[in-house]
């Protein structure tokens, strides 16, 4: 790259007058990450405009640069649903209470938390609308489609020839949440649901395992998420399930976030609901099912991960828009003319460049009145920031800013080098996992005591400690339960390559596991999580 | 084009043994239109693998090809919506109860037919989940979401400056219907709804008028379906708006098919919600605001305008897939892996081409081994069936039907002639347009008088008449309803060139009301309707 740099002595008004607006405030979030955690988070989510809570209980209104970063996952995410063989469907918003009394353990683990449907239309009486039309069968909003998916699978599959069955449905979903957080834990949230059904076990075995990588691949290469995949421990499972894989990633606060999971399910749903096949030879079996699920928590995910005390920091693959152009106008009409019109065939010039191979280049040129918004922009996370004034233009280039440098580094760019733009784009994509990636390996802890364990976890009250990983057999008991409860961690995941259950622990060296003394060649991430 | 026509004479064993299924069932979907229109439909949904009917009263199942029907619609219209500046985000899917009271028409027209959630869990009594946890204000699942979606406009709206406000949401929505039938009407469908605010009656006016176009577009010429556009007559109008325009569309039975709408709703929604601004003079003003929308509805649509008695007939630019590879295997393993090569040389090369400008071809390469497949493609309206055997490949070609052609028609084509395919697709689409638009022309009538009226709608008891235009003020009183009534008929819209509300009724020239003999310029159009 052949770009002059230019690192500006506030000798530019317009650029002097944000740098003290960045001195006054010192950062544009409140408060920092430091600070607290918690509330950083929230003010980011509303510095960035991407949601807010609203008057439903533990529900939030997605804000349009929100969606926009749930819609471009929807887009990469939709193409690998589909070039892996599966088929978008929609099934009903609905699901007749019964449903949740033919799987005994599923029932436990959604029933407690659900919007209950009694009646079907409001009577006014007296000027106030009261229920009326009260339904035989009450109905819940899907918490998770299994059982009416699975509905449909049972009369959809018959014979061998009919399988694999591979579905998968965007849709919105009801758990009713106590303490709810935007986008990590809300009472509705959006998500993909996959659903498939396989002739034997090895093969939906196989779709599960293909689910959790194109997560792990969205993850790292998209949303520059570096995530431990591994097997959740059997108290972690999905409820009525065999196995959940997962993919676990680590915040800046260092507690973790179940990222995505993807669950085979065996033939216990299929037993349930009755998705059963004549075989090859003319038998009888019940399919093997699997389902798996990302969802707009993703967005949490991202914030938590890349943001800073400035605001949002967005990987260029999954910003709504890459780079907003500030034209800088002033009182004289016909220079203002000059530079809008030098703003637009920027724009234009910069739009038909693509990055990253095949990502079309998206420009806002933002010429509104509004005071103070390139900090706005900043908070955004938008990847790049251009400053164009008179002087710039007479010089014939721009100032550009990116985010993942501080907020009021600036080089000069001239017009005939904006092909590097892309670059730039690649390198900040790289840039940001790279840091999210050192940020993970720092904070990964080996342990090989329980005494350690404590420590690791005690030694800050109020700050977590990062992961813990050690050797640990998985079987539950009480005590161990206690202890953990004691910690405030669960077990995250046994990393694939400690699991004695993915590939039967060949080539692993063996441990004692800290809780029992017992010789185990499984290792388990233990953290705090959300 | 220069293709070497051949309709063979039953000389191929293969399509021989096709052409004597044809002849047997004589058409691929029992009962045909002229038979009973009803049933054909669902005969059509059921036999084209589009839908089902779900286990949840009213609600359907949207099957992978209907869903990928539905796809199309969205990416289309979605670019439609971002063209002309609106953004996406997402409400929540519930409404409080209390909602429903701050707009009275409003509640008149959804309360009626709601689902009301009551209770946020479900407790196991003796092993019988029963309802639990009750709310102390109901919510109701969103049948529209004007309320919901004003309540943030009120916050995000405070100056001019914010105006406009044009925001889209894609969603689900729910209203309990009694009567139900799969697309037409479900208690539970998907659609859009975008919701503007703005600062002039004018801007919002405009606002109304582009997305109206911008559905007569997406029917036309992407659906092939000609519309009838017009303003809704004030007992028609959306509940508790100003005025209502329509796209109407005509079903091959002749009955109206409202396709979408477009709602100016006045200051009315932003008086009762508080979507109030400063305005450019410091005074405070109440934003004049629109609502619109088109749901899964549309595919009912797009059924009934272009299906036959074979089966669906999609127009090439809203079909999932284009073309379907049908490989004729025979008991030779080295003949069919030369088959199944050239099958998939001819997909590759099929898939590299493009039609209507940007369309990608998509191709499906069907080697299932299932009995009657060439019918299954008819009966689901692909647009073209290639046929490929041995004897074809020596010829170097293939055999190529279109679903526009009657099913057991079909001509060669050389492998060098494949660039043709993107003008047949083309041609495809213009020729289902001009169908349906002839159709459409023969079957609206002028009427003159109220006998006129009656015999045109009672002339064939069991089947529809068409569309009556007709000059009538828009007045409602009782004995017209009474009439319409008994002719089962409704006003579709008032057609824009005979609005006098529209342009005043500059140029028209005036005519007797068919009702209350009283000189008007306004003509309505009449028919029974879905």
């Amino acid at each position: 790259m052949s770009m002059i740099k230019l690192i500006l002595n506030c000798r530019d008004h317009k650029f002097k007058k944000i740098e003290m607006t960045a001195k006054k405030t010192r950062t544009a979030i409140t408060p920092t990450r430091e600070e607290d955690f918690s509330a950083w988070y929230q003010a980011v989510v509303s510095g960035a405009d991407m949601a807010e809570n609203s008057v439903v209980r533990g529900c939030m209104v997605i804000k349009p640069w929100g969606f926009g970063i749930w819609e471009n996952i929807q887009k990469i995410l939709d193409k690998k649903i589909k070039d892996t063989g599966h088929e978008n469907a929609y099934f009903p918003l609905l699901i007749p209470k019964s449903f949740f009394q033919k799987e005994a353990d599923h029932i436990e683990g959604f029933a407690t938390e659900c919007a209950v449907v009694t009646h079907t239309r409001l009577e006014n009486q007296d000027g106030i609308l009261v229920p009326a039309g009260k339904l035989e069968e009450e109905y819940i909003i899907r918490p998770t489609s299994e059982m009416i998916i699975g509905e449909s699978f049972s009369r959809w599959v018959q014979s061998y020839r009919d399988l694999p069955l591979k579905i998968n449905q965007w849709a919105n979903v009801m758990r009713w949440e106590m303490r709810t957080r935007m986008f990590l834990r809300t009472s509705e949230f959006l998500w993909q649901e996959g659903h498939t059904a396989h002739e034997t076990e090895q093969e939906a075995r196989e779709e599960t395992e293909i689910m959790l990588q194109e997560y792990k691949d969205l993850l790292e290469n998209y949303l520059a998420m570096p995530v431990l995949e591994g097997e959740k421990t059997p108290e972690e499972r999905f409820p009525g399930g065999e196995n959940t894989y997962t993919v676990e990633t680590m915040m800046q606060d260092k507690k973790a976030l179940q990222a995505g999971t993807s669950h085979y399910l065996g033939q216990n749903f299929s037993k349930s609901l009755n998705i059963s096949f004549q075989t090859r030879d003319e038998k009888e079996d019940f399919a093997h099912t699997t389902s798996w699920g990302v969802s707009t928590r993703l967005i949490g995910g991202i914030i938590m991960s890349h943001a800073d005390d400035d605001g949002l920091v967005l990987p260029p693959r999954i910003a709504p828009q890459h780079i907003v152009i500030l034209p800088f106008l002033k009182k004289d009409e016909k220079v203002n003319a000059k530079i809008l019109e030098e703003a637009k065939n920027l724009k234009n010039n910069l739009e038909n460049l693509k990055f990253s191979g095949d990502i079309n280049i998206e420009v806002k040129l933002d010429t509104s009145e509004k005071q103070g918004k390139n900090w706005d922009w900043v908070r955004k996370g938008i990847p790049l920031r251009i400053a164009l004034g008179e002087r710039d233009i007479e010089k014939g280039g721009f100032m550009l800013s990116r985010r993942d440098k501080p907020a009021n580094e600036k080089e000069f760019v001239s017009f005939d080098e904006i092909s590097n733009i892309s670059e730039i784009l690649d390198e900040m994509q790289k840039n940001i996992y790279i840091k999210a990636q050192n940020f993970q390996k720092e904070n990964i802890k080996e342990i090989s005591s329980l005494e350690e364990l404590k420590e690791y976890f005690s030694k800050n009250n109020n700050k977590n400690s990062g992961f813990a990983l050690c050797y640990a057999d998985a079987e539950v008991n009480e005590e161990r339960e206690k202890l953990l409860k004691e910690l405030k961690i669960t077990a995250r995941c046994i990393p694939y390559k400690y699991n004695r259950y993915s590939n039967g622990g060949k080539g692993n060296e063996e441990g004692k596991c800290i809780f029992s003394g017992k010789n185990t060649i499984t290792k388990i991430v233990y953290a705090r999580a959300y």
